[in-house]
């Protein structure tokens, strides 16, 4: 199954996106929705952000080649994390596919992509093993964990580099069924390949997280965890420009880019 | 005005609070609502975390006195921050007053309270000067950041640290028309005064916290900037403690300690 969220005249529902076809639904994803016997084609509708988390959980530094990208770059020395301890960010930030991301008046770049696989929670769940951890996932979207790096550089903390308005992008849509260590993320600037990688080199796997992270905190309904990205992610984004972040079953997650004016 | 929020046979309301006597609103604080005719005793009533934050925002070492100690305790040597960069906490940690704080069974310990004054957003706000900062504040609340002083010095984050479920009591009610910086927040450990300290002594006002923050972040009406605490914060909760956070205009957010059995 693949669903999303929707705006449509005034109205917000969850839908089940089939082709170019959206039937709706009665009831959020997360619980006993009914199907309606609403359709409207997808192009007349307005994709919203998935779900608004209650928790917004993420996994840093969770593939080795970002890791050593990362060093290169920046002359650092970072190791992999002998745990997977678990990082968060913040809703002010997320928007829908199709937004803009606006890089502040003030940033001091760069500004860069990170494309990540989300898993989004479907049932309050606590101290699963890694065996059962993927039993409380409702499916997985697309994520973009924007970062501003002068700041991530800069600052005590992570909150400017990575939570200011609009650089949370997340969707298009939730897809059911998919094994999260078995698939393939793009990364696109301006339609030109950026970066690919393969979910299978993440170090602390999806189950393993959401396992660890049950352990001390209840998952809710549309909590989601983002699991981290690999490689590269250059190029640097800029004033016009437009990333994406692909998957061949949740689809693209299609962003322009504005740098806000003093 | 002093506003809560109430549980009462399988309802949830927001309320205003005078004395012993619950007036029932309908819609919530944040909005234009309504006041309605139905009143409760206070004392029938189960009182709530008094919002759930779209965002939950938090100001790390806010108070010179507390870092000092806690740089004496731990032979640390960390300095005042240069700028006033923001943390996060989550949802699933908060809890309300009369509920019980849970130490993990695996805590390695100390865990210790925290007690902050903490800002209740009212109204959307973007760009706001500090002179015309705390328009956008509704009132004001407590919380205790309580911490899990062997994870905090352990993990590359403070997730099970400051987060693990139960660990961030906030309440007992919303209050009005307070100056943030002529507060006395007091701390007790079973009815012992424990520390007590004014927000006169915060390193960055509040004023100059919601307004950096709403330079990069559209603040949301329910979000909450907990503002940091003073001193030391000893003695550490232990099975069987009892632990209050007061303010003579708030009121007292009094939480049981239990500790999880393995």
């Amino acid at each position: 199954m693949k669903f999303g969220r929707f705006g449509h005249q005034g109205r917000v529902f969850f839908g089940a996106v089939e082709g170019d076809q959206v039937t709706e639904l009665e009831g959020p994803i997360f619980e006993n929705h009914k199907i309606t016997s609403k359709k409207h084609a997808l192009s007349t509708l307005k994709t919203l952000v998935p779900c608004m988390p209650p928790n917004f959980y993420c996994a840093g530094l969770n593939y080795a080649a970002h890791i050593e990208w990362a060093n290169r770059r920046t002359g650092g020395n970072r190791k992999a994390p002998e745990k997977a301890d678990i990082g968060y960010r913040s809703n002010n930030a997320l928007i829908a596919t199709g937004e803009a991301i606006v890089i502040p008046a003030d940033s001091v770049g760069p500004v860069e992509f990170e494309g990540e696989l989300v898993a989004v929670i479907g049932k309050k769940a606590r101290n699963l093993s890694e065996k059962d951890a993927l039993s409380c996932v409702l499916g997985y979207t697309l994520g973009n964990d924007v970062s501003e790096r002068g700041w991530q550089k800069q600052d005590r903390t992570l909150w400017r580099a990575k939570n200011c308005d609009t650089f949370k992008p997340m969707g298009p849509f939730i897809v059911t069924g998919l094994d999260p260590m078995k698939l393939t993320v793009s990364i696109r600037v301006n339609g030109k390949p950026a970066a690919e990688y393969g979910t299978d080199k993440m170090l602390f796997s999806a189950q393993h997280y959401i396992s660890r992270i049950s352990k001390y905190m209840t998952l809710q309904p549309g909590d989601v965890v983002w699991l981290g990205t690999d490689g590269a992610t250059e190029p640097d984004l800029k004033d016009g420009d437009t990333v994406e972040i692909a998957q061949k079953d949740i689809g693209v997650l299609r962003n322009p880019v504005t740098r806000a004016k003093a």
